[in-house]
Formats: C-alpha cells, sequence, structure tokens
C-alpha cells in the first residue's frame, strides 16, 4: 500500500483523485502495489464531495504521516507550493505536479534534494498537459542528442487562432467567444501574452540542455496583435499561424523564444488544431518526432500527475535521473537569426516594402487595400530595422519557420 | 563500465555501435555509468571495419563474459535469435531488440523469463523504428485505460501510398522505383501485404490488453490492389489512404486488424506521409494522443535500441514491470463491426451500387467510366455479401475510418 497525498483540491487536484480511483486496478497494478489517496490538503471544506473525509487544513499531517510515500502538488503558484515541495522532498517523500510555474522557478534546487534523498521530483503535467514529452525527453529519447524543440504548449491560444483561421473572426471577438466557453480565463494574459508558454519552453529548454534556461530572459511574444486579415494573406498562401515556444541549440547558445509563427501545411505541428497540443523534437539519430495530444483539461493534466505517481511508486527509494543542473544555460540572441518574414502592408506601400526587402515574394489578393508579402531570410535585427522604418505603412509581420 | 554486446553486425546493429560512440557522452550520463560494445557476434568478418576486432563467431563469448551485462540483438528472425535471447536472459544479462519477430512470437515467455531473473527484455525498436511508443505505453500512459491503438506501422507502404497519393502513380510503378531507392525490399512480400504491421500491431494489442495477441490470428490485407484510380477518388473527396494496424478494446473482445483505409483530413494520421510511422492512442482520461517519428531506418531503429540499454543499463538487476501475460487475448470478429465503405465500380453499374447500398454518398467526377460511392455504415458481413454479389460491376473497396 502506498499512501497518496493531493496539494490542492482544484481542477486537476480533483481529477488526480478521480484518476487514481477510476483506475485503480491499472493504476496499482502497474504501481506494484495498492495506490490510495490518504489526504487532500485544501483551505476550503467540500461538504458532500465523496472524498469530503479526507480533506486536511493542516500541510504538516501530511508531512508527518509515514503512509504518505508520494504527495501530488496541484496547487499552482511559488507560494506556498515551494515550502510545501521542500520540506517533502526533504522527509525522502516524492512529489508529483502539474506546477510550471514552480518549476520553472526552483527546477534544479528541488530535482537536487530529490536526487540527495534518494526521492523524486516529477512534473510531467507541467508541459503538454497529458502528452508524455517529459518523460520522452527523460526516459526514451536518452540515446539522443536533442537539437531543437519547438512546440504548441497553450492550448487557449492554439484555440483562438484555430477558430480565426476557420471563422476569419478577429481576435477579441474569438477571446471573448473562448471565455464564455471556459476556454480561457477572465484574465486571460498568461496565456494569450505567452507567459505560460514561456515556462514550458524554459523547463523543455532546461532539458535539452541539461543547464537552467530561466524563462526571464526569454524572448515572448503573444497573438493579440493577430489580425483576420493576417489570416487571409496566411489561407492565401497555404500557411497557418501557431503560437510556438521554441528552443534550438546552435554554436552560439540556446536559441529560446516565444512567438507567433506563420508555417506551411508539410510542418508537423500543422495540424495540431483547437486545444490540442503538440511538441516536435529535432535529434541526431532519430531525426524528427513528435507528440499530440490534449495540453490540459482536468482529467488529461491529472493523467499525467498519476504518470508520475506510478513512476514513484515503482521507484520508492530510488532516483530516476533528471539532467537539469542549476548552471545557466547560455542563451543565444535571437536578433542574429535569419529566417523570412511575413508582412502586411498597405497597398499603396508596395514599392516601399519591395524596397526594403527586395527579392520576396507577394501574395495576391484582388480587392483589398492591404497586401501580403514574404521577404527573403534575413537577420531579425536587419528585418527589425528595416521594419520600423517603414512607420505605419505596415500593419504587422509574422516570422516564418520552415 | 556496462559492457554492451551486439548480435547480427547488419543495419541496425552497425548503427547500434554507432549510436554508442557517436553520442558516448550523453548515453552514458544517462546511464549513469559508461557504456562501450565489447563484443559483436556475426558469421562474416569485417577487414578494415573500426570495430573488426570485436567481432566474434561464438555467442558463448558473449554468454560467458561477465562484463557484458546488456545484449543487443539485432539479427531479425526467430531462429537463431530466440536461442540466443533466452539463453542470454537466463543468464541475467538484459536484452533489447528490433526484431518484432521474436516479439510478436516469443513476447511472453522472454518477458517472464527477465522477470524471474531480475533483468529485463526490451523490444523498443520492434515498433515504430525511433518513436517511443511501446516506452510510452509501458511507463508514460500508466494512469491510462487504453482503449485503442491505430497505427501506420510500415514506412514503406506508407511510403508507396504517399507516393501513389502526390504523383497519381499506379502501385506496381511506385513499389518498382521504391525498390530502386531502397525503400522497398527485392521481394516486398512483408511489407505489401501487411504482414510487418501484423506484427507490430500484435505486440502493440498484446501491451494494451496484458494478454497475448497472436498475429496468426489478426486479419491481414495489404495495398496491392489499390490502384491510381482509387486514388482519383480518394483525392476528389479529400481523403487519404493509409494502410494502418489498428486494434481496439470491445464488449467482444479485441478488434485487431492490419488493411487499408480511408481517411478525412482532420484524422490525426493524415499527416504522417513517406517513411514517416504514427500511433494514435485513444485512451480514458487523456483521450486522443498522437506519436510521430521515423519509423524505420539504421539509426531511428539503432537509438530505440540504445534507449532501451540506457534504461536496461539504469535497472540492472530491477526488471522494469511489462504487463504482456501469456494467456490468450479474446478477438473480436471483424465481420461484425460497423463502418462506411468506400466502393468504386464501373460507371454503367451505378443502379446496381445504389441498390445493393442505398443511401450512401456518390463521388462524381466527370468524363471517368467508373464512379465512386461511400456506403452508409453497415457491418463487414452485409456489407461484403452485397459487394461479392455486385460481381465484377466493382472494381475495389476500401474501409472508412472516422
Amino acid at each position: 500500500m502506498v499512501g497518496v497525498a493531493v496539494l490542492g483540491y482544484g481542477t486537476v487536484g480533483s481529477g488526480v483523485v478521480e484518476v487514481i480511483e477510476q483506475n485503480n486496478d491499472v493504476v496499482s497494478a502497474r504501481a506494484g502495489e495498492k495506490l490510495y489517496v490518504k489526504h487532500i490538503l485544501d483551505l476550503r471544506e467540500f461538504p458532500g464531495d465523496p472524498y469530503e473525509n479526507k480533506v486536511v487544513h493542516d500541510f504538516n499531517i501530511i508531512l508527518e504521516d509515514e503512509d504518505v510515500q508520494i504527495i501530488c502538488e496541484t496547487m499552482g503558484g511559488v507560494k506556498p507550493a515551494y515550502d510545501f515541495t521542500k520540506a517533502a522532498l526533504l522527509k525522502g517523500k516524492s512529489v508529483c505536479t502539474s506546477n510550471k510555474e514552480l518549476v520553472a522557478n526552483h527546477g534544479p534546487e528541488l530535482l537536487a534534494i530529490a536526487k540527495e534523498k534518494n526521492c523524486n521530483y516529477m512534473f510531467e503535467a507541467s508541459v503538454g498537459g497529458g502528452i508524455p514529452i517529459i518523460r520522452t525527453i527523460n526516459n526514451a529519447l536518452t540515446a539522443e542528442k536533442i537539437e531543437g524543440i519547438t512546440g504548441i504548449l497553450n492550448g487557449t491560444t492554439n484555440y483562438i487562432l484555430t477558430k480565426m483561421d476557420k471563422e476569419g473572426a478577429d481576435f477579441a471577438e474569438v477571446l471573448a467567444k473562448a471565455q464564455e466557453l471556459g476556454y480561457a480565463e477572465r484574465n486571460p494574459e498568461a496565456d494569450v501574452e505567452g507567459y505560460d508558454a514561456c515556462r514550458k519552453i524554459a523547463i523543455l529548454s532546461s532539458l535539452m540542455t541539461g543547464k537552467n534556461v530561466k524563462y526571464e530572459n526569454i524572448y515572448t511574444e503573444g497573438i493579440t496583435k493577430i489580425t483576420a486579415d493576417d489570416f487571409v494573406y496566411a489561407k492565401a498562401a497555404g500557411m497557418a499561424v501557431k503560437i510556438f515556444g521554441m528552443s534550438k541549440n546552435t554554436e552560439n547558445g540556446t536559441l529560446a523564444m516565444v512567438a507567433p509563427f506563420m508555417i506551411s501545411a508539410d510542418y508537423p505541428l500543422y495540424m495540431v488544431n483547437d486545444v490540442f497540443n503538440g511538441v516536435f523534437v529535432r535529434s541526431n539519430m532519430l531525426g524528427d518526432s513528435m507528440y499530440y495530444g490534449r495540453g490540459a483539461g482536468k482529467l488529461p493534466t491529472a493523467s499525467a500527475v498519476v504518470g508520475d505517481v506510478v513512476e514513484c511508486a515503482r521507484n520508492l527509494g530510488n532516483n530516476v535521473p533528471v539532467f537539469w543542473d542549476a548552471e545557466e544555460a547560455k542563451l543565444a540572441d535571437i536578433s542574429e537569426v535569419s529566417r523570412s518574414y511575413f508582412v502586411r502592408a498597405k497597398a499603396e506601400a508596395k514599392a516601399d516594402v519591395l524596397a526594403a526587402f527586395p527579392g520576396g515574394e507577394e501574395v495576391v489578393i484582388e480587392g483589398r487595400n492591404d497586401f501580403g508579402y514574404f521577404t527573403l531570410e534575413m537577420k531579425e535585427k536587419d528585418f527589425a530595422e528595416k521594419y520600423a522604418a517603414l512607420g505605419d505603412k505596415v500593419f504587422m509581420r509574422i516570422r516564418v519557420e520552415k
């Protein structure tokens, strides 16, 4: 019997309890021991809830309970999750978390404690919801040198972009509908400005490099400026607009960024639509691989937490190695990267755009007062300078990823 | 130091040596101990090969060498691979294999020996080449009840179907070109008749059910009868033709089959083209997930073998559980399954086809002497009977998967 405690009885936490109970036969069989939820920590009471008698309000009950060997931290935020996690690991209890904020902020420290105490800190659910991308990197692609990871890591923005694409609607309109349906939060900033994806690509980048990639240093651009007009041109060019968290090993360090990109139909993430997530990995022996599934939601996220619980139960007293040191990774300067750009400009500014970016490709759509243009590949800093000089003659620019 | 022996210095075996040597820094770091290739078993000599001095011709040298703790079996075929594998496991040496034939024939027995001897029998490379689908099922989706697995599991046939689609060419013509390029073997039967995919879906089905699904009992249909004309209609309907290995848990047992299917553009495997493989998994908490990458080739396959080597090195003296019992799984009768069918028939037989399959949907292409038709959903046995009765009025039928 392995006792499990759940910290935070919100969406993910209640999902964890549901998965452990509903799939208990397979979960326990795979863990090698009967798993059961012993305590649920929450400030609130849950009268009438089938598990109300498991709810406690004092973390020390969990910390001091020797039956509890695995703790699921599904509270979110850094405080008090950090203190609870640290205390648990120091006691030799394994912790499984869905908390990307905490992992991105304190991953290396918490992993080092787990290693020292022969327990585990696992965070499959912190990136890509139910997609097993963390375990794939840590335990499956172990023969590979990973060269790059590109992910659609945020379901809310992917839903919004998919709707804008399919319905020709503008950002604000689709956001409002997404909020109505519960796909976007009332304060959508963390999603639409790319902050959520930024935490996630920081975690993936750290696992890719083995060093610490600080999310604060990752260039992050959201989707709020993308309009229905941009999609008109994307579609005319047979392309999609997606917001990527991207990280590549380059000669000059790790090139990490979050931004919208225009991609063609043969790009493996092109078909990742609606609330789905997808992660594309390039590595030196396998080449390209891709992982796709529900990147958010109660049960998919809870399933990832419980998958970690099973792995922790199989490894009680044994630390499963994770390579993520505290040493800071060197980040490459994104302004030095060469790529093509999509530019949408006023129709009357065509000569100026062609002069600024010669040799590119026009996208002609009859009867419009704007026009679309794909530049040749050029360095980001050179592009940015020339684009800025065009002032209000241009409406938008989106990076192109091939 | 963990010594590794490689059985069979062919394409995959030499790839295994290459991956262990070329990525030795990361591979050894992740294994927790220095990995090195001690012996290579092959009947041939390899004069001039950088590893020629490691080549031995007697398996007993490997079996009796206490430095060798992990053996990579990349020989293929059942004999003598089975004897070597069994002898190694009985000695407590872990075995990592790319040999689907052996795994499909003797998986449960070899897994039971590994369990008894506290070592491991791992076979990531036997299905999906470098795609970590086996580890995903065994070690990642452990909180899930898997309900179905559908895979594009054979790179050769996917390449052929992709070319037929893109170039409008006929099967024989594309096969000849594929043979020229080395994408198809001179005797292509195992691929084009679906036998290779059948072994692979048998392995995946066994892991899904936890029981033994015998490949001999899986209905298997190849792609040799598909013509350029069928693709004309598939494309007109916005669909693709793929050969799937498919397995679903149903009330009446495991529904397993290998056959060509017509799928629409929103099916997650639609974008899996050329020599790539993709595996689509449906499970009860996560819902749909998909795994995509190179399903064959020297280095991708070798990478999967070496990933297993790392996992074995991390678990020396410890059996990582795999749920695949010798007990035979009950297979469902495919003739009871309901689905829609694409039918291509002689133009003058339209009235007969409509009479046999009322209420379906026609695909009209002007100026042709055949026509395409999608039936309503109906049981396979009912469809088969009516289709047979149409005799030479019909050219082809392809199952439709949604």
